[in-house]
Formats: C-alpha cells, sequence, structure tokens
C-alpha cells in the first residue's frame, strides 16, 4: 500500500485521480499497485489530509462542484512541506505550476521530499531544468525513486524508451517534435491558413496560451531539449546554451516551397555532439517527407532516437493533456512499485 | 556475475556476442552488469564448454576464420540440456533456427530451462506462438524471468513499450507493419517495379529467403500478430486462425490508384476486438497517409496502439538485423539484471 501527497491538484493532478479512482481494481489486480492519497495540498484550492485515505472520486466531485476543495469535510491550510514529510507520505506527486526562471515551488518541494527520503513522480519542468543533475544525485543519496516521465511528451514514454527499453544502446542525436501549439499552427497554415489566422485557432482549442510566447519562440522546447541532454547523452546544458528560434517568420509560402522540394517544416529541437561538444537547437527545419517525423501532424508529437546498435526508433504520441499527462504520472508510479528506480544504475539502488 | 549459455550462435547470438565484447566496460560502469559466457551449444557448428568463462571475441574470431567453433581449443560435443541445467548457467540465451510447427528443438531447450529455475531470453518465434501460455507460466511458477523481446520488431522495443513504459495503459486495437520483407518489395513496386522484380532485388540484398512464402503469404506477420494477441490483449489465438492473406496479387496498379486516393498499401498485421472477442488479421491495407503507418518504408517497421489513456502511440525502428536482434537479447538480459522479471505480475515476482 502507497501511501501518496498530491502537492498541486490542477488538471495534471486530476487526470490521475481520474484514472486512479476508475483504475483502482485493475490495478490492484494487474500489478499488485493499491495506494492510498494522504494529503492533497493546493495553494488556492484548499488542502485535505487523512491517513486513512482520500476517495479520489469525492476530490474530482469537489473541483467539479466547488472548483476547489474548501467545501470537503476536513478542509483546512496545510503547509506543504509538512505534508510531504510527513510519515504517511511514501511518495509525492508534486504537479504545482512550473516556473522556468527559478523552478519554485516545485524545487522546493521536490528537494525536501527526497531529503526526507521520500520518492518523487512529477511533471514539472521547472525544477528539472534547474536543477536535474542536483535531484538526481539526492535521490541517489537518499535511496529513493526520482521519476519523471510527463516533462517530455506527457504520457508518451519518450524518455523511459531510451531508459529502460533501450538500455545497453548508446543514443548519438535526438530529434523532435516536442511541442504540440506550434506543430498544430504549422499544419493549420500548410492549409492555406495565416499565421495570424493559425494561432488564433490554436487559442480557441486551448492549445495556445493567450500569451503564446513560450511556445512560438521556442522556449518549451528548448527546455525539452535541456533536459534530453542530460537524460540522453550525459550533458548538463544551460537554457541560455539552446540556439532557439521560433516559428514566428515562418510563411505559408515558405511551407509551400519546402512542400515542392519533398519537404515540410517542422519546428525541430535537437541535440547533437559537434567537436565532441553536446549542442542543443530549436529551430523551423525543412525535414525530407521521407522522414517519419515529416508525418507527425497537428498536436501530435514524435522523437527519433539515433542509436548505435539499432539506427533511428522513432516515438509518435500525444505530448500534451489531462489524462495523457496524468498517466505519465501513473506509468511513474507503477515504475516505483516494481522497485524501478532512477534508470542509469538501478543494480547500485536499494530497490 | 551472470553466467550465460549461448544455445545457438547463428546470426543473432553472434550479434549479441559482438555487443557483449565491445561493450564489456560500458555495461559494467552504467549498469553493473557482468557477465561470463559459460557454454555456446551448437547442431552444427560446435560446442565449447567453460566455467571461467569464454570470450566472445575469441568465438567470433573463430566463426570468421572457420565457419565454427571446432577449431577452438576445448571445443567438444556437448549436450544442449545438459548445459542448460549446468549449475554454472543462470541465464539461457536460446537462438537456435525456429520452426512454426512444433516450436523445436527450441521449445524443449526453454522448459528444460524454467523447470530448472534458470532464467530464458530468446528471439526465437516458433516455441511462442506454439506455447507461450505455458512458458510464462512455467518462469511464473519457477521464479524466474522468462524475456523474448527479439520476437516481434529485433531491438526495436514493441513489446518492453506496451509492458514497461506504457504500463496502467488498457490497449484496444494493434496496428503494425511487423514483416520488413514485403514493406520492402511494396516499397520497391511503388517506384514502378514488378513483384517479381522487387521480390528478386529483396532476394538479391538478402531481406528475402529463396523460398519466400514465410514472407510473402503473410505467415510471418501471422505468428507476430498471435504472440501480440496474447502480450498486448489477453488472448490466445492459433496461429490458424488468423485471417491472412498475402501480398502475391498486390499489383503496381493497386499501389498507384490508392496512392491517387491518399493511400499507401501496406501488409498490416491487426488485432481487435470484435462482439468481445479478440479477433487478427494479416492483410494488404489502404493505409490513409495521415497515418504514422503509411510512412514507414523500405524494410522498416512500426506498430500503433490504439490505447485508452493515451489514443494512438506509434513506434517505428527496424525489424531485424544481426546487431539489432542482438541488442533485443542484451535489452532482456539487463532486464533481467535490473531484477525485471515477465511483465505483468511483477509484484509477485521474487525479485
Amino acid at each position: 500500500m502507497w501511501n501518496i501527497s498530491l502537492v498541486g491538484f490542477g488538471n495534471v493532478a486530476q487526470g490521475l485521480a481520474r484514472i486512479l479512482a476508475d483504475k483502482r481494481e485493475r490495478l490492484a489486480a494487474k500489478y499488485g499497485f493499491e495506494y492510498r492519497i494522504t494529503s492533497v495540498v493546493t495553494a488556492r484550492r484548499g488542502c485535505l489530509v487523512n491517513d486513512r485515505g482520500i476517495d479520489p472520486e469525492m476530490l474530482l466531485e469537489a473541483m467539479e462542484r466547488d472548483g476547489g476543495l474548501w467545501g470537503c469535510e476536513g478542509a483546512m491550510v496545510v503547509d506543504p512541506l509538512a505534508a510531504i514529510k510527513s510519515s504517511h507520505t511514501d511518495i509525492l506527486v508534486e504537479t504545482t505550476p512550473t516556473s522556468l526562471e527559478r523552478g519554485e515551488p516545485g524545487l522546493t518541494h521536490i528537494r525536501t521530499a527526497l531529503k526526507a527520503k521520500k520518492h518523487v513522480v512529477t511533471s514539472n519542468k521547472g525544477p528539472l531544468v534547474r536543477a536535474l543533475s542536483e535531484l538526481a544525485a539526492l535521490a541517489q543519496g537518499s535511496g529513493v525513486a526520482f521519476r519523471y516521465e510527463g516533462v517530455i511528451m506527457s504520457g508518451t514514454p519518450a524518455l523511459n524508451l531510451v531508459r529502460e527499453t533501450l538500455a545497453g544502446c548508446d543514443i548519438g542525436h535526438v530529434q523532435g517534435i516536442v511541442n504540440g501549439t506550434t506543430n498544430f499552427i504549422l499544419t493549420e497554415m500548410e492549409k492555406g491558413k495565416s499565421y495570424e489566422d493559425a494561432l488564433a485557432e490554436a487559442q480557441r482549442l486551448g492549445y495556445a496560451e493567450a500569451d503564446p510566447t513560450a511556445d512560438v519562440e521556442g522556449w518549451d522546447a528548448a527546455v525539452k531539449a535541456c533536459i534530453m541532454a542530460v537524460l540522453f547523452m550525459d550533458a548538463t546544458l544551460e537554457l541560455e546554451d539552446v540556439e532557439r528560434t521560433g516559428i514566428t517568420d515562418v510563411t505559408p509560402e515558405n511551407i509551400q516551397t519546402a512542400l515542392s522540394r519533398g519537404k515540410r517544416i517542422k519546428l525541430v529541437a535537437e541535440v547533437y555532439r559537434e567537436r565532441g561538444k553536446v549542442r542543443a537547437m530549436v529551430a523551423p527545419v525543412a525535414v525530407p517527407l521521407s522522414r517519419p517525423l515529416a508525418g507527425v501532424m497537428g498536436a501530435m508529437n514524435a522523437i527519433t532516437y539515433t542509436t548505435d546498435h539499432l539506427g533511428d526508433i522513432t516515438i509518435v504520441g500525444p505530448g500534451a493533456g489531462r489524462i495523457e499527462t496524468g498517466q505519465a504520472l501513473l506509468s511513474d508510479l507503477l515504475a516505483i512499485h516494481r522497485g524501478y528506480a532512477n534508470g542509469d544504475h538501478p543494480a547500485r539502488m536499494p530497490f
């Protein structure tokens, strides 16, 4: 029985709660995985603590009804750090809003949990881009798992594909479409829309935010490139090291010209070696139609890994969404349940 | 230190030996994986036994030089079952030639190993299509691992993608291009070749055998459909239950007509539910160009999994090859090393 503390209860944590509620019996039967949510802590939506377990269905109903947990029996104000360090927490699921500048408050939450020898599961990119190596070392030192499948492509297992199922391969080059918003905009522009109309459509559908800078200027893809550099090619890059060009200058004419030459313009995040150094870039690239990445349309994401033993391996799937990212968190919880730790040095892990 | 017995030493086992020789230090440093090849047993290429370990480089040199192991110091005749049951074997790597009719001799080798509480790693499809459920139960009863990543797409982790990294998802539908030979022939036909010329080219390049029946009549894909039905959808199908049509009647005109309608003809293996029953078929299908499978050309393979939490997830990669299948065996060895057993019920496994 795993005691889970949810810190943050926005879309992603609600997606996880939905799955946990719907699949309680199936997860127990198929994986022997049993859980108890012992605390839910949010900054603006209320908090709940119950050592005997909080029903995820009840949490979702409260959110649906009140937009928060204040109306629930036992609602109170809870210090997240106290909940994290509680003896009734085995695993922290950290999903507070991400901040790329300082990584807070997630960074402090995760650090506190790892120091207190709690496992951590997160989909929060900020703490990773700021302090992945430190946090990984902390987890290793404490003998706990620190997992974050959701940060690259939500539940599409871009990360564990390499760490677990491609174990033994070395990766020489990574090229990905890791931002669904910009891929959607480029797809719409290929159908004839202007950049402005395509962006407006993306905003209408909820793919793009009111301020679309993080997506269209390539920041989100650059963050993922940094994380991929550490994970797949053992290199620490600062976000500022990523050569970055967004899609704001791409025109429908560029797209048609590329197509007439058998290519399709995609916002590509790339991690590669140049004179022995690992480098990363994000830019609109004309990808030959014969490559799997060229066929990835709409809000879908994909990554091609160039490996020593297998050549190119490509994975295609969704890169965002409530249930999709909930699935990422679930897959990390199940990996911890299986006694499967941080990827690279599992043999040295105590479980 | 893992003691490995290689039974069968053809292309695939040589691919594994190549990797093990090249990456001995790296595997030890990165995964803590250390190995000793304690026996190599073949029916027609000679045998070697050495409890202190046989150098894989030396094995490869002997094959290169003599086409067999007879010239090696200590070469002898060895009963494979004795080598498998030896106290100096921890893991059997079974790669004898596959027989779809009876699954032998691999089936007896694997059964013997599992009964003797040895882990088993294989890329041999015959025993799986004939007795997967029996062998899985045997492994479970003995508390050992039985792994076979290589049977679907060689080292492309089609199988462990689902079992490990997509844990928690349910699969409702599987559609794959799982035979590289036929995909190569269809790709060549699209370029203008006749079926006969495309087949001859495939034979010239070593993709197709002198008797191409297993590939072009869809038997190989049907075998994989059966294995996928058990693994991904919990259903036991006989090879004879698979509705099967090969590519021998596909004409260049069919291919061009499909293309003019925005589709591409692919030999697709499909596992699906119909009125509550799991069914499988292999047939040439006109796949819309908007789907990732339509973009998979030449000898490449791909599978699209339709899941409940993520919608469609597609993996694209090689489906055959010496080093590629060697990588599949290696990834299984590393999974066993990490204490990761048979997939579905790891919590109940003793490791």
